[in-house]
Protein backbone atom coordinates (compact mmCIF):
# COMPACT_ATOMS: atom_id res chain seq x y z
CA UNK A 1 0.00 0.00 0.00
CA UNK A 2 1.42 3.38 -1.09
CA UNK A 3 0.40 5.92 1.50
CA UNK A 4 0.62 9.68 0.15
CA UNK A 5 0.23 11.66 3.40
CA UNK A 6 -2.25 14.81 2.88
CA UNK A 7 -1.09 17.06 5.88
CA UNK A 8 0.68 19.87 3.47
CA UNK A 9 -1.71 21.59 2.07
CA UNK A 10 -2.88 25.26 2.32
CA UNK A 11 -6.19 25.10 1.94
CA UNK A 12 -5.78 24.00 5.76
CA UNK A 13 -5.55 27.49 7.88
CA UNK A 14 -2.33 26.19 9.66
CA UNK A 15 -0.35 25.45 6.60
CA UNK A 16 -1.45 28.26 4.87
CA UNK A 17 -0.05 30.65 8.00
CA UNK A 18 2.86 28.60 7.92
CA UNK A 19 3.37 29.03 4.06
CA UNK A 20 2.56 33.05 4.70
CA UNK A 21 5.09 33.49 7.52
CA UNK A 22 7.61 30.67 5.54
CA UNK A 23 7.75 29.12 8.95
CA UNK A 24 10.09 26.28 7.14
CA UNK A 25 10.20 24.06 11.10
CA UNK A 26 6.34 24.30 10.75
CA UNK A 27 6.14 22.33 7.18
CA UNK A 28 9.37 20.14 8.19
CA UNK A 29 7.61 18.66 11.49
CA UNK A 30 4.62 18.12 9.57
CA UNK A 31 6.38 16.05 6.95
CA UNK A 32 8.87 14.38 9.34
CA UNK A 33 5.59 13.17 11.08
CA UNK A 34 4.01 12.02 8.33
CA UNK A 35 7.12 10.49 7.42
CA UNK A 36 7.51 8.46 10.50
CA UNK A 37 3.96 7.81 10.58
CA UNK A 38 4.11 5.57 7.34
CA UNK A 39 3.95 7.96 4.76
CA UNK A 40 5.36 7.21 1.07
CA UNK A 41 5.10 10.32 -0.44
CA UNK A 42 4.53 13.64 0.97
CA UNK A 43 1.84 15.32 -0.57
CA UNK A 44 2.55 19.42 -0.98
CA UNK A 45 0.05 22.16 -2.03
CA UNK A 46 0.17 25.73 -2.35
CA UNK A 47 -3.05 26.09 -4.66
CA UNK A 48 -4.66 28.80 -2.74
CA UNK A 49 -1.96 31.60 -3.16
CA UNK A 50 -2.53 31.75 -6.88
CA UNK A 51 0.38 34.33 -7.64
CA UNK A 52 2.84 33.06 -5.60
CA UNK A 53 2.02 29.21 -6.59
CA UNK A 54 5.28 29.23 -8.00
CA UNK A 55 7.38 30.08 -5.08
CA UNK A 56 5.50 28.86 -2.22
CA UNK A 57 5.23 24.95 -3.64
CA UNK A 58 9.21 25.36 -4.83
CA UNK A 59 9.34 26.70 -1.07
CA UNK A 60 7.27 23.31 0.00
CA UNK A 61 9.32 20.89 -1.57
CA UNK A 62 12.71 22.46 -0.28
CA UNK A 63 11.54 22.62 3.07
CA UNK A 64 9.76 18.84 3.24
CA UNK A 65 12.76 17.41 1.92
CA UNK A 66 15.48 18.99 4.07
CA UNK A 67 13.46 17.02 6.77
CA UNK A 68 12.62 13.68 5.33
CA UNK A 69 14.26 11.48 2.41
CA UNK A 70 10.42 10.94 1.21
CA UNK A 71 9.58 12.10 -2.27
CA UNK A 72 6.99 15.34 -2.94
CA UNK A 73 3.80 14.22 -4.08
CA UNK A 74 3.38 17.77 -6.04
CA UNK A 75 -0.07 18.69 -6.23
CA UNK A 76 -1.04 21.26 -8.43
CA UNK A 77 -2.36 21.89 -12.06
CA UNK A 78 0.10 24.58 -13.05
CA UNK A 79 2.62 23.56 -15.02
CA UNK A 80 5.29 26.26 -13.99
CA UNK A 81 4.50 25.70 -10.25
CA UNK A 82 5.21 22.12 -10.87
CA UNK A 83 8.55 22.30 -12.79
CA UNK A 84 10.12 24.99 -10.43
CA UNK A 85 9.40 22.36 -8.16
CA UNK A 86 10.78 19.77 -9.49
CA UNK A 87 14.22 21.53 -10.39
CA UNK A 88 15.04 21.27 -6.71
CA UNK A 89 13.59 17.68 -6.14
CA UNK A 90 15.40 15.58 -5.55
CA UNK A 91 14.74 11.40 -6.16
CA UNK A 92 11.33 10.83 -8.46
CA UNK A 93 8.59 13.04 -7.39
CA UNK A 94 4.79 11.96 -7.76
CA UNK A 95 3.04 14.55 -9.74
CA UNK A 96 -0.92 14.94 -8.35
CA UNK A 97 -2.48 15.23 -10.98
CA UNK A 98 -3.13 15.36 -14.86
CA UNK A 99 -6.93 14.37 -16.05
CA UNK A 100 -9.02 14.13 -19.06
CA UNK A 101 -9.95 17.62 -18.80
CA UNK A 102 -8.46 19.89 -21.88
CA UNK A 103 -6.21 22.27 -20.37
CA UNK A 104 -4.98 20.33 -17.16
CA UNK A 105 -4.21 17.41 -20.06
CA UNK A 106 -2.12 19.59 -22.47
CA UNK A 107 -0.14 21.45 -19.64
CA UNK A 108 0.43 18.17 -17.29
CA UNK A 109 1.39 15.62 -20.32
CA UNK A 110 4.55 17.16 -21.42
CA UNK A 111 6.27 17.37 -18.53
CA UNK A 112 5.79 14.08 -16.99
CA UNK A 113 6.22 12.46 -20.93
CA UNK A 114 9.13 10.16 -21.46
CA UNK A 115 10.09 10.91 -17.69
CA UNK A 116 10.13 8.30 -14.68
CA UNK A 117 7.42 10.60 -12.69
CA UNK A 118 4.99 9.24 -10.70
CA UNK A 119 1.98 10.64 -11.97
CA UNK A 120 -1.84 10.64 -10.32
CA UNK A 121 -4.54 10.25 -13.72
CA UNK A 122 -7.89 11.49 -12.21
CA UNK A 123 -10.78 10.06 -13.77
CA UNK A 124 -12.28 13.60 -14.80
CA UNK A 125 -13.18 14.61 -17.55
CA UNK A 126 -14.68 18.49 -19.25
CA UNK A 127 -17.89 16.48 -19.72
CA UNK A 128 -17.92 16.60 -15.71
CA UNK A 129 -17.62 14.10 -13.32
CA UNK A 130 -18.38 10.28 -13.80
CA UNK A 131 -20.42 8.48 -12.08
CA UNK A 132 -20.67 4.90 -13.31
CA UNK A 133 -18.71 2.27 -13.53
CA UNK A 134 -18.33 2.81 -17.15
CA UNK A 135 -18.03 6.67 -17.09
CA UNK A 136 -14.97 6.07 -15.15
CA UNK A 137 -13.40 3.00 -17.36
CA UNK A 138 -13.87 5.18 -20.29
CA UNK A 139 -11.94 8.17 -19.01
CA UNK A 140 -9.19 6.28 -17.50
CA UNK A 141 -8.93 4.14 -21.11
CA UNK A 142 -8.17 7.09 -22.36
CA UNK A 143 -5.68 8.78 -19.97
CA UNK A 144 -3.72 5.68 -19.61
CA UNK A 145 -3.46 5.39 -23.27
CA UNK A 146 -2.34 8.61 -23.39
CA UNK A 147 0.20 8.36 -21.17
CA UNK A 148 1.82 5.20 -22.43
CA UNK A 149 1.79 6.66 -26.14
CA UNK A 150 3.82 9.17 -24.58
CA UNK A 151 6.04 7.25 -22.70
CA UNK A 152 4.83 7.14 -19.48
CA UNK A 153 5.68 3.83 -18.05
CA UNK A 154 2.03 2.01 -17.06
CA UNK A 155 3.32 1.05 -13.53
CA UNK A 156 3.90 4.96 -12.58
CA UNK A 157 0.27 5.34 -13.68
CA UNK A 158 -1.95 6.13 -10.06
CA UNK A 159 -5.32 5.88 -11.55
CA UNK A 160 -7.74 8.10 -9.08
CA UNK A 161 -11.37 6.98 -9.71
CA UNK A 162 -12.78 10.02 -7.91
CA UNK A 163 -14.97 9.17 -5.04
CA UNK A 164 -18.62 10.94 -4.92
CA UNK A 165 -20.52 11.21 -2.01
CA UNK A 166 -22.59 8.40 -0.74
CA UNK A 167 -25.15 10.93 -0.17
CA UNK A 168 -25.98 12.24 -3.16
CA UNK A 169 -26.74 8.54 -4.64
CA UNK A 170 -26.60 5.29 -2.56
CA UNK A 171 -24.75 3.65 -5.60
CA UNK A 172 -21.93 5.72 -5.73
CA UNK A 173 -19.82 3.41 -2.83
CA UNK A 174 -20.12 0.48 -5.35
CA UNK A 175 -19.71 2.08 -8.48
CA UNK A 176 -16.07 3.36 -7.46
CA UNK A 177 -15.06 0.13 -5.51
CA UNK A 178 -16.37 -1.42 -9.00
CA UNK A 179 -13.91 1.08 -10.87
CA UNK A 180 -10.87 -0.02 -9.17
CA UNK A 181 -11.45 -3.48 -9.75
CA UNK A 182 -11.96 -2.99 -13.23
CA UNK A 183 -9.04 -0.98 -13.53
CA UNK A 184 -6.59 -3.06 -12.14
CA UNK A 185 -7.84 -6.33 -13.90
CA UNK A 186 -8.03 -4.24 -17.22
CA UNK A 187 -4.38 -2.64 -17.17
CA UNK A 188 -1.78 -5.06 -15.80
CA UNK A 189 0.40 -3.32 -13.59
CA UNK A 190 -1.71 0.00 -13.12
CA UNK A 191 -1.99 1.39 -9.80
CA UNK A 192 -4.76 3.45 -7.97
CA UNK A 193 -5.24 5.86 -5.43
CA UNK A 194 -7.05 8.09 -4.01
CA UNK A 195 -8.45 10.36 -1.32
CA UNK A 196 -11.32 9.18 -0.07
CA UNK A 197 -13.44 11.45 2.63
CA UNK A 198 -15.66 12.60 -0.09
CA UNK A 199 -17.52 9.43 0.48
CA UNK A 200 -19.15 10.35 3.71
CA UNK A 201 -20.12 14.32 2.35
CA UNK A 202 -23.41 14.93 4.63
CA UNK A 203 -23.42 11.50 6.54
CA UNK A 204 -22.94 11.38 10.28
CA UNK A 205 -19.99 9.99 11.82
CA UNK A 206 -17.84 10.69 8.81
CA UNK A 207 -14.77 8.72 10.41
CA UNK A 208 -16.62 5.30 10.55
CA UNK A 209 -17.44 5.96 7.11
CA UNK A 210 -14.29 6.66 5.37
CA UNK A 211 -12.31 3.97 7.73
CA UNK A 212 -14.58 1.52 6.04
CA UNK A 213 -14.68 2.76 2.80
CA UNK A 214 -10.80 2.50 2.24
CA UNK A 215 -11.20 -1.35 3.87
CA UNK A 216 -13.76 -2.16 1.31
CA UNK A 217 -11.61 -0.09 -1.61
CA UNK A 218 -8.82 -2.69 -0.69
CA UNK A 219 -10.56 -5.24 -0.88
CA UNK A 220 -10.97 -4.98 -4.03
CA UNK A 221 -7.34 -3.69 -4.89
CA UNK A 222 -6.62 -0.20 -4.18
CA UNK A 223 -2.99 0.25 -3.77
CA UNK A 224 -2.49 3.77 -2.85
CA UNK A 225 -3.99 6.11 -0.83
CA UNK A 226 -3.98 9.97 -0.12
CA UNK A 227 -4.51 10.36 3.70
CA UNK A 228 -3.76 11.95 7.14
CA UNK A 229 -0.66 9.14 7.99
CA UNK A 230 -1.37 10.86 11.25
CA UNK A 231 -4.97 9.26 12.04
CA UNK A 232 -3.50 6.20 14.03
CA UNK A 233 -7.24 4.37 13.85
CA UNK A 234 -7.42 5.18 9.69
CA UNK A 235 -3.80 3.45 9.42
CA UNK A 236 -4.59 0.81 11.75
CA UNK A 237 -7.18 -0.06 9.36
CA UNK A 238 -5.39 0.39 6.15
CA UNK A 239 -2.66 -2.17 7.57
CA UNK A 240 -5.30 -5.09 8.58
CA UNK A 241 -6.92 -4.81 5.79
CA UNK A 242 -3.64 -5.06 3.73
CA UNK A 243 -2.54 -8.09 5.20
CA UNK A 244 -6.17 -9.39 5.25
CA UNK A 245 -5.56 -8.64 1.08
CA UNK A 246 -2.58 -10.78 0.62
CA UNK A 247 -0.11 -7.76 0.56
CA UNK A 248 1.79 -8.46 3.52
CA UNK A 249 3.92 -11.42 3.51
CA UNK A 250 3.52 -13.34 6.78
CA UNK A 251 1.69 -10.59 8.24
CA UNK A 252 4.93 -9.26 9.29
CA UNK A 253 4.09 -5.81 8.89
CA UNK A 254 0.68 -5.81 11.02
CA UNK A 255 2.58 -7.70 13.64
CA UNK A 256 5.46 -5.40 13.54
CA UNK A 257 2.62 -2.16 13.59
CA UNK A 258 0.97 -4.32 16.81
CA UNK A 259 4.59 -4.50 18.72
CA UNK A 260 5.11 -0.83 17.94
CA UNK A 261 1.15 0.26 19.27
CA UNK A 262 0.14 1.36 15.96
CA UNK A 263 -3.12 -0.65 16.01
CA UNK A 264 -5.00 0.03 18.57
CA UNK B 1 -27.94 -7.95 5.69
CA UNK B 2 -28.88 -10.95 7.11
CA UNK B 3 -27.67 -11.39 11.68
CA UNK B 4 -27.25 -14.68 12.61
CA UNK B 5 -26.98 -13.45 16.64
CA UNK B 6 -24.65 -16.94 17.68
CA UNK B 7 -24.91 -16.44 21.48
CA UNK B 8 -26.54 -18.99 22.34
CA UNK B 9 -24.03 -21.50 22.13
CA UNK B 10 -23.09 -24.36 24.68
CA UNK B 11 -19.37 -23.89 24.04
CA UNK B 12 -20.12 -20.67 26.31
CA UNK B 13 -19.70 -21.66 30.10
CA UNK B 14 -22.78 -19.32 31.07
CA UNK B 15 -24.63 -20.48 28.37
CA UNK B 16 -23.88 -24.51 29.17
CA UNK B 17 -24.38 -24.02 32.77
CA UNK B 18 -27.71 -21.92 31.91
CA UNK B 19 -28.83 -25.12 30.16
CA UNK B 20 -27.73 -27.38 32.94
CA UNK B 21 -29.86 -25.59 35.66
CA UNK B 22 -32.52 -25.04 32.98
CA UNK B 23 -32.34 -21.47 33.43
CA UNK B 24 -34.80 -20.34 30.93
CA UNK B 25 -34.58 -16.46 32.05
CA UNK B 26 -30.67 -16.08 31.16
CA UNK B 27 -32.03 -17.63 27.63
CA UNK B 28 -34.51 -15.21 27.10
CA UNK B 29 -32.54 -12.61 27.99
CA UNK B 30 -29.54 -13.58 25.80
CA UNK B 31 -32.55 -13.98 22.99
CA UNK B 32 -33.82 -10.70 23.20
CA UNK B 33 -30.81 -8.28 23.67
CA UNK B 34 -29.63 -9.91 20.30
CA UNK B 35 -32.66 -9.46 18.89
CA UNK B 36 -32.92 -5.85 19.76
CA UNK B 37 -28.85 -5.60 18.86
CA UNK B 38 -30.58 -6.44 15.42
CA UNK B 39 -30.43 -10.40 14.72
CA UNK B 40 -32.66 -11.61 12.32
CA UNK B 41 -32.52 -15.33 13.26
CA UNK B 42 -31.43 -16.73 16.83
CA UNK B 43 -28.51 -19.36 16.71
CA UNK B 44 -28.84 -22.08 19.21
CA UNK B 45 -26.71 -24.75 19.81
CA UNK B 46 -26.30 -27.24 22.62
CA UNK B 47 -23.82 -29.52 20.75
CA UNK B 48 -21.50 -30.23 23.82
CA UNK B 49 -24.54 -32.16 25.36
CA UNK B 50 -24.30 -35.15 23.55
CA UNK B 51 -26.88 -37.25 25.30
CA UNK B 52 -29.06 -34.51 26.12
CA UNK B 53 -28.84 -32.83 22.46
CA UNK B 54 -32.79 -33.62 21.82
CA UNK B 55 -33.47 -32.60 24.62
CA UNK B 56 -31.75 -29.39 24.99
CA UNK B 57 -31.85 -28.30 21.61
CA UNK B 58 -35.78 -27.99 21.85
CA UNK B 59 -35.71 -26.17 24.87
CA UNK B 60 -33.45 -23.55 23.79
CA UNK B 61 -35.63 -22.75 20.71
CA UNK B 62 -38.79 -23.30 22.94
CA UNK B 63 -36.91 -20.71 25.38
CA UNK B 64 -35.96 -18.22 22.51
CA UNK B 65 -39.00 -18.24 21.11
CA UNK B 66 -40.72 -17.23 24.37
CA UNK B 67 -38.77 -14.19 24.36
CA UNK B 68 -38.72 -12.84 20.79
CA UNK B 69 -40.76 -13.66 17.41
CA UNK B 70 -36.79 -14.36 15.77
CA UNK B 71 -36.87 -17.54 14.01
CA UNK B 72 -33.94 -19.72 15.18
CA UNK B 73 -30.93 -20.95 13.28
CA UNK B 74 -30.82 -24.60 14.58
CA UNK B 75 -26.86 -25.18 14.79
CA UNK B 76 -26.40 -29.48 14.93
CA UNK B 77 -25.44 -32.05 12.49
CA UNK B 78 -27.93 -34.39 14.79
CA UNK B 79 -31.08 -35.03 12.38
CA UNK B 80 -32.98 -36.10 15.55
CA UNK B 81 -32.39 -33.53 17.76
CA UNK B 82 -32.88 -31.02 14.66
CA UNK B 83 -36.38 -32.90 14.33
CA UNK B 84 -37.18 -32.34 17.38
CA UNK B 85 -36.88 -28.78 17.82
CA UNK B 86 -38.11 -28.55 14.53
CA UNK B 87 -41.65 -29.51 16.15
CA UNK B 88 -41.84 -27.23 18.34
CA UNK B 89 -40.58 -24.32 15.97
CA UNK B 90 -42.53 -21.09 14.88
CA UNK B 91 -41.76 -19.49 11.61
CA UNK B 92 -39.12 -20.67 9.29
CA UNK B 93 -35.84 -22.08 11.20
CA UNK B 94 -32.60 -22.18 9.56
CA UNK B 95 -30.63 -25.75 9.30
CA UNK B 96 -26.92 -25.23 10.63
CA UNK B 97 -25.70 -26.51 8.75
CA UNK B 98 -25.25 -29.14 5.91
CA UNK B 99 -21.99 -29.97 4.41
CA UNK B 100 -20.34 -32.00 1.76
CA UNK B 101 -19.30 -34.75 4.35
CA UNK B 102 -21.07 -38.15 3.94
CA UNK B 103 -22.32 -38.67 7.00
CA UNK B 104 -23.74 -34.75 7.37
CA UNK B 105 -25.05 -35.03 3.77
CA UNK B 106 -27.15 -38.03 4.11
CA UNK B 107 -28.68 -37.11 7.40
CA UNK B 108 -29.26 -33.27 6.70
CA UNK B 109 -30.93 -33.60 3.00
CA UNK B 110 -34.17 -35.32 3.79
CA UNK B 111 -34.93 -32.40 6.86
CA UNK B 112 -34.69 -30.05 3.85
CA UNK B 113 -35.91 -31.30 1.26
CA UNK B 114 -38.65 -30.02 -0.50
CA UNK B 115 -39.59 -27.56 2.74
CA UNK B 116 -39.08 -23.95 3.00
CA UNK B 117 -36.31 -24.16 6.07
CA UNK B 118 -33.61 -21.59 5.30
CA UNK B 119 -30.12 -23.79 5.21
CA UNK B 120 -26.21 -23.36 5.78
CA UNK B 121 -24.36 -24.88 3.23
CA UNK B 122 -20.76 -25.13 4.44
CA UNK B 123 -18.24 -25.71 2.44
CA UNK B 124 -16.49 -28.75 4.12
CA UNK B 125 -15.92 -32.33 2.52
CA UNK B 126 -14.53 -35.48 3.71
CA UNK B 127 -11.36 -34.30 1.51
CA UNK B 128 -10.67 -31.93 4.49
CA UNK B 129 -10.91 -27.97 4.94
CA UNK B 130 -11.01 -26.11 1.28
CA UNK B 131 -8.35 -23.81 0.86
CA UNK B 132 -8.21 -22.18 -2.78
CA UNK B 133 -11.32 -20.62 -4.38
CA UNK B 134 -11.62 -23.37 -6.79
CA UNK B 135 -12.10 -25.81 -3.75
CA UNK B 136 -14.44 -24.14 -1.95
CA UNK B 137 -16.56 -23.69 -5.91
CA UNK B 138 -16.35 -27.01 -6.41
CA UNK B 139 -18.25 -28.49 -3.15
CA UNK B 140 -20.43 -25.67 -3.42
CA UNK B 141 -21.39 -26.39 -6.42
CA UNK B 142 -22.29 -30.15 -5.21
CA UNK B 143 -23.80 -28.56 -2.75
CA UNK B 144 -26.27 -26.21 -4.19
CA UNK B 145 -27.27 -28.63 -7.09
CA UNK B 146 -28.11 -31.08 -4.66
CA UNK B 147 -29.90 -29.37 -2.85
CA UNK B 148 -31.42 -27.57 -5.76
CA UNK B 149 -32.47 -30.84 -6.79
CA UNK B 150 -34.25 -31.70 -3.67
CA UNK B 151 -36.66 -29.12 -3.70
CA UNK B 152 -34.81 -26.59 -2.04
CA UNK B 153 -35.07 -22.94 -3.58
CA UNK B 154 -32.07 -21.08 -4.09
CA UNK B 155 -32.56 -18.50 -2.14
CA UNK B 156 -33.32 -20.43 0.79
CA UNK B 157 -29.68 -21.23 0.57
CA UNK B 158 -26.55 -19.67 2.53
CA UNK B 159 -23.38 -20.63 1.74
CA UNK B 160 -20.83 -20.51 3.90
CA UNK B 161 -17.53 -20.68 2.35
CA UNK B 162 -15.37 -21.72 5.35
CA UNK B 163 -12.87 -19.19 6.52
CA UNK B 164 -9.28 -20.15 7.04
CA UNK B 165 -6.72 -18.76 9.58
CA UNK B 166 -4.78 -15.70 8.04
CA UNK B 167 -1.86 -16.86 10.21
CA UNK B 168 -1.54 -20.10 8.50
CA UNK B 169 -1.10 -18.58 4.89
CA UNK B 170 -1.52 -15.24 4.46
CA UNK B 171 -3.46 -15.90 1.10
CA UNK B 172 -6.64 -17.17 2.71
CA UNK B 173 -7.97 -13.91 3.43
CA UNK B 174 -8.62 -13.31 -0.44
CA UNK B 175 -9.22 -17.29 -1.30
CA UNK B 176 -12.12 -16.72 1.03
CA UNK B 177 -13.51 -13.37 -0.22
CA UNK B 178 -13.01 -13.81 -3.73
CA UNK B 179 -14.71 -17.37 -3.11
CA UNK B 180 -17.87 -15.20 -1.87
CA UNK B 181 -17.73 -12.85 -4.85
CA UNK B 182 -17.60 -16.02 -7.77
CA UNK B 183 -20.43 -17.94 -5.61
CA UNK B 184 -22.58 -14.57 -5.77
CA UNK B 185 -21.51 -14.64 -9.65
CA UNK B 186 -22.09 -17.73 -10.36
CA UNK B 187 -25.61 -18.46 -9.02
CA UNK B 188 -28.51 -15.99 -9.18
CA UNK B 189 -30.24 -15.90 -5.75
CA UNK B 190 -27.54 -17.69 -3.45
CA UNK B 191 -26.67 -16.22 -0.14
CA UNK B 192 -23.93 -16.20 1.77
CA UNK B 193 -23.36 -16.28 5.78
CA UNK B 194 -20.24 -17.30 7.47
CA UNK B 195 -18.97 -16.73 10.74
CA UNK B 196 -15.50 -14.81 10.56
CA UNK B 197 -13.48 -15.15 14.12
CA UNK B 198 -11.22 -17.81 12.26
CA UNK B 199 -9.61 -15.25 10.57
CA UNK B 200 -7.77 -13.92 12.99
CA UNK B 201 -6.45 -16.85 14.73
CA UNK B 202 -3.09 -16.38 16.15
CA UNK B 203 -2.92 -13.06 15.51
CA UNK B 204 -2.81 -10.07 17.46
CA UNK B 205 -5.40 -7.45 17.68
CA UNK B 206 -8.05 -10.33 16.64
CA UNK B 207 -11.05 -7.70 17.22
CA UNK B 208 -9.17 -5.21 14.44
CA UNK B 209 -8.70 -7.88 11.91
CA UNK B 210 -12.52 -9.52 12.51
CA UNK B 211 -14.22 -6.16 12.05
CA UNK B 212 -12.07 -5.78 9.08
CA UNK B 213 -12.30 -8.80 7.19
CA UNK B 214 -16.17 -8.64 7.61
CA UNK B 215 -15.94 -5.13 5.77
CA UNK B 216 -13.95 -6.74 3.24
CA UNK B 217 -16.37 -9.74 2.79
CA UNK B 218 -19.14 -7.53 2.68
CA UNK B 219 -17.93 -5.72 -0.50
CA UNK B 220 -17.31 -8.99 -2.25
CA UNK B 221 -20.60 -9.49 -1.70
CA UNK B 222 -21.17 -11.38 1.90
CA UNK B 223 -25.02 -10.84 2.66
CA UNK B 224 -25.08 -12.99 5.89
CA UNK B 225 -23.16 -13.06 9.04
CA UNK B 226 -22.91 -15.38 11.90
CA UNK B 227 -22.24 -12.76 14.60
CA UNK B 228 -22.48 -11.78 18.14
CA UNK B 229 -24.99 -8.68 17.77
CA UNK B 230 -24.24 -7.02 21.23
CA UNK B 231 -20.48 -6.12 19.88
CA UNK B 232 -21.67 -2.38 18.78
CA UNK B 233 -18.37 -1.95 17.17
CA UNK B 234 -18.86 -4.70 14.94
CA UNK B 235 -22.33 -3.95 14.20
CA UNK B 236 -21.22 -0.80 13.21
CA UNK B 237 -18.65 -1.04 10.54
CA UNK B 238 -21.67 -3.97 9.42
CA UNK B 239 -24.04 -0.96 8.90
CA UNK B 240 -21.24 1.41 7.38
CA UNK B 241 -20.18 -1.00 5.14
CA UNK B 242 -23.94 -1.96 3.99
CA UNK B 243 -24.66 1.50 3.20
CA UNK B 244 -21.45 1.61 1.32
CA UNK B 245 -22.22 -1.00 -0.76
CA UNK B 246 -25.49 -0.20 -2.09
CA UNK B 247 -27.85 -2.26 0.09
CA UNK B 248 -29.25 0.50 2.16
CA UNK B 249 -31.71 2.43 0.64
CA UNK B 250 -30.76 6.44 1.28
CA UNK B 251 -28.64 5.25 3.95
CA UNK B 252 -31.70 5.21 5.87
CA UNK B 253 -30.81 2.48 7.97
CA UNK B 254 -27.28 3.55 8.49
CA UNK B 255 -29.03 7.61 9.88
CA UNK B 256 -31.34 5.21 12.37
CA UNK B 257 -28.32 3.45 13.52
CA UNK B 258 -26.76 7.16 14.23
CA UNK B 259 -29.83 9.16 15.98
CA UNK B 260 -30.01 5.72 18.50
CA UNK B 261 -26.10 5.98 19.01
CA UNK B 262 -25.26 2.57 17.83
CA UNK B 263 -22.41 3.93 15.60
CA UNK B 264 -19.94 5.12 17.68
Amino acid sequence: MIIIGELINASRKAVAAAIEAQDANAIKKLAKDQAEAGADYIDVNAGIFVKKEVEYLRWLVESVQAATDKPCAIDSPAPQAIEASLEIHQGTAMINSISLEKDRYENLLPIVAGTDLKVVALCMSDEGMPESVEDRLKIADKLINGLIQNNVKIENIFVDPLVQPLSVNDKFGMEFINAVEQIKANFAGIHTACGLSNISYGLPERKLLNQTFMVMAIAKGLDGAIVNPLDQKMMACITAATALAGEDEFCQEYITAFRENRLS
